[in-house]
């Protein structure tokens, strides 16, 4: 309810231009019930982007300690890609240019996911050797700059686009492939 | 000039205490000399890296088109590192923490490297056949997450951290070797 009644209004008045008074009230709740499910607007904005990285965060805690950490990442980045089919493209890729802030959303979005990446570099390090972890990080910023990649393309490919998974699939193999040697190689 | 003033009241007051006004005075010049150098208060705090991605572009467009496009990356990433030696670690990279702001420092970083990943993709796509595009978009992605991780470790490295393009070739040549591997067997 508060993320359709603010996705109403982002488009009516701008994402600048809406407070989260008139959020709580166009779902008919108050400021405080607001805040009880969102720090800030900008966590309403991101919501899908939020779910995904924790549920991608949760895949990977799962895996196995057997699986080599590349193939972990990859895997558990398309579990949680499976869940985007052609018609649940998340409202913020699509919609941020109709809603002004453009500059302002992407930074939130990049601040989210750099965030993010270092989360995913420290799970990836504790299951490399000590003189890998530099490897480890690096490894989960490149996946992380290769899905934003898909992501967009994904986005911009119109109604003809189908799922998500292959968009990623395509953008982050090369990437486990090329530090899954390199992290052999040592 | 421009740049030290601004560097002192950074320390001395918070980025976000302080204004162009007072940078504009410390150095000695009126408020429109700043702005003919630099577009806002970030551009100064960000000269370092801007310079860095315009470098990375100029020698990118130099490159022979003879070059696998993923190597041209490559060359021209450690081309940018080599002026990088163990004392020349941008201001940026070792103070931010010292200077508040963190967050909107982080996100103003995210949002510029975010940009120049979308110029470096159409350059790399330009190198590429119709169908090995998005491979191309995701490659240049890819390639600055590695780099953002490769500048952190090595600025976290300390005094005995040496230069900089030891950590940029371990980082960036897994993601370069994986996208070439990649793009040759389109």
């Amino acid at each position: 309810m508060l993320q359709e009644a603010a996705f109403e209004l982002f488009l009516e008045n701008s994402y600048a231009g809406t407070t989260v008074d008139q959020i709580a009230q166009r779902a008919g709740v108050s400021r405080n019930t607001f805040f009880n499910y969102f720090p800030s607007k900008s966590d309403v904005f991101w919501v899908d982007l939020d779910e995904s990285l924790g549920l991608l965060m949760e895949s990977l805690r799962a895996s196995s300690t057997d699986t080599p950490v590349m193939s972990a990442i990859r895997d558990a980045l398309l579990a949680v890609a499976s869940d985007f089919g052609p018609n649940r493209v998340p409202w913020a890729l699509t919609q941020y240019s109709m809603i002004g802030s453009v500059h302002e959303l992407q930074a939130s979005a990049m601040s989210r996911l750099s965030a993010q990446a270092h989360v995913l570099g420290s799970f990836v390090a504790d299951r490399l050797p000590a003189g890998a972890r530099g490897l480890g990080r690096a490894a989960s910023f490149a996946a992380f700059g290769a899905a934003v990649a898909a992501a967009q393309d994904w986005a911009n490919a119109g109604t003809t686009r189908g799922e998500f998974g292959p968009y990623l699939d395509a953008a982050v193999t090369p990437v486990c492939r090329g530090f899954q040697g390199a992290i052999d190689a040592l």
